[in-house]
């Protein structure tokens, strides 16, 4: 079995519970894929509970994607909690470079917490990279450079995993980088789908303390799913239907099997 | 008709008023399930406007499922006002027994408030009903102890009608047992059934004051929903979309005639 | 080509960005349905960023269905930022009617913000007109007076567009009055239609400063997708992923050739 199929069967086996704290857009795709992946998730976000929710979690999920000042005071004491017990922190910066908030929000969580995954579109990547990239609502509008350069370089100076997703994910702890070519245009005709990596990431590196080959796997696991979904689907609401059959079909064989990736 | 094919068409006649303060994860399920069941949702938590609100409803359901303490406020409110009125209240205490919050608040929620009918999970329930129980995140890890008695013993000391979900069902008022068998596996594959089953039987008692029946008819009715989903679904994502359709297409005498319901 | 099916078209090739303020309940929806149509949802509350989130969108769509005092001040920020800068405004008056909290704040935004647009049901319209209506919940239950005089009559008061929704939708600038009976009864079956019929109407007025013919180009395309996927549906589940893949995948042509609207 390759890592990445194992990392998989580990999810499925351990079922790791997957803390969001997360937008309001998407949180029911976020928990309907963490099932799907065979974790499983909690949403809470209460001052009064965060600390002992993540206690009992295998990893963190912070999504800025419907940001406001009580929720950064969430993630804040959550994330630190997480980093006090060694639990893993996974940010999805949604939007960042879009506003100054939330551009200035996930600098913050990722220089106060112990961040052990960064994902994101090429404009949230590269703006936390300091480069010249435009996000126009949560949408990524460009970036100049060179993305496995930003990416791998971002991950180096973070000391963490960064995950920029698009056509071909690259995925890199400052040494290595992958590229995964496994998803489909589909995924982008859909709310959502970013978030969902997310989460997949998420219960992946519960599971497994090499984040790179976790992040992979994860993002793998999803895009082979989004393959095969867009065979059944007759457009975008039968393809999030699909989306989540796919997922909760996938064999860790099939991960093994289908996966498109490259070590460069 | 049965008692229970009876309670399903009055709620499809009568077009009862669910008003929920309810999760952010799954409350368009709930939506969604409520109008299925011929019932009418509404969503409001606001302190400006729930006694209003409340007020023309014919239930009021409180789901603590991504509770904070602005929403500790909105609930009571909420609570008083409709036992003012003599209009019920079903609690779903998603996640007690996870965290002293939730815990601490579903115990003053039921002291404070005229509750008639409490669902949750056999962790969350036992929890309640101050037992050995575990629950992480929201998901129950098990209970010490007998369900069925912990069920019942619970009615009993509160007074109101108790729903423990599970495999099989133990409704309970605390003299009348009830065991419901109907369900299906992938009802546990996807986020939100819990919480949809508290719609259910918020639309059943909005219509009958014969809580333990209206309680069992909901569940019944969820749970043949369920069993026929599974027959078309081909994994949880089409499983959810053929819940909602089964749900909506099921007639009286349908549940009446396969209803797996016992009398202990 | 006639008006609506340009419309449409000019959506799809200028992918305009929706921001929304809007409910927790049905937020899934509005993205995927802008998304369908052609157009970027996002959705940004923070009192901290809505002025520049509102900058870069083409429209700002503001919905009181799950409606609070924070979300009032979010509301009012963005929409006189908004306004500033020329962004056409749809207000979905969800609920007025229903409590004073939700009447008073649609009369307020109405009063202080330049709205564009106003989408509502016949009890909701009626309510703003200062006439008679009733509305329980979210659910439009009954309307004294004629419903053509009414729309037109507030349009004309309010120099804007009002579209009242309903089995024949009725869009009216105070001059011209447009009747749309596309549409399907399944499309009251399920939760968020009138919420999603406002994204799509807002994606429309953000590439047309005709807004009244724009609004009927998105009540157009929303109900003919409505009438196509009722075609595929077995129940209100599927039916709701068969509507995204139907707007998805209508044409311009389509709008053209399928349109059932009548100017009175």
């Amino acid at each position: 079995m390759s890592i990445y199929g194992s990392i998989i069967g580990s999810v499925r086996e351990n079922n790791p519970l997957v803390h969001h704290i997360t937008n309001y857009v998407t949180v029911n795709d976020c928990a309907n894929i963490t099932l799907c992946l065979g974790a499983s998730p909690v949403m809470a976000h209460a001052i009064e509970e965060v600390e002992e929710m993540v206690s009992m979690a295998g990893v963190l999920v912070l999504n800025i994607g419907t940001l406001d000042n009580l929720q950064v005071d969430q993630m804040f004491k959550a994330g630190k909690a997480a980093g006090k017990r060694g639990i893993p922190i996974v940010l999805d910066p949604v939007g960042a470079g879009a506003t100054k908030f939330r551009t200035d929000t996930a600098r913050d969580l990722i220089k106060e917490l112990p961040v052990s995954v960064i994902k994101g579109n090429a404009g949230e990547i590269g703006t936390l990279a300091g480069m010249q990239a435009s996000v126009r609502g949560v949408d990524s509008q460009g970036l100049s450079g060179d993305p496995v350069e930003i990416t791998s370089k971002l991950a180096e100076v973070l000391g963490c995993t960064v995950v920029m997703s698009g056509p071909t994910d690259i995925i890199s702890d400052g040494e290595r980088v992958f590229l995964v070519d496994n998803g489909h245009p589909m995924m982008g005709r859909i709310s959502g789908t970013g978030c969902m990596a997310a989460s997949v990431i998420g219960a992946c590196i519960a599971v497994s303390s090499d984040w790179v080959n976790a992040s992979a796997a994860g993002v793998i696991a999803f895009g082979i799913a989004g393959e095969r979904a867009a065979g059944f689907a007759k457009g975008p609401g039968t393809f999030k239907s699909c989306l989540f059959d796919a997922l909760a079909g996938l064999s860790s064989e099939d991960v093994q099997k289908y996966a498109k990736s490259r070590v460069i």
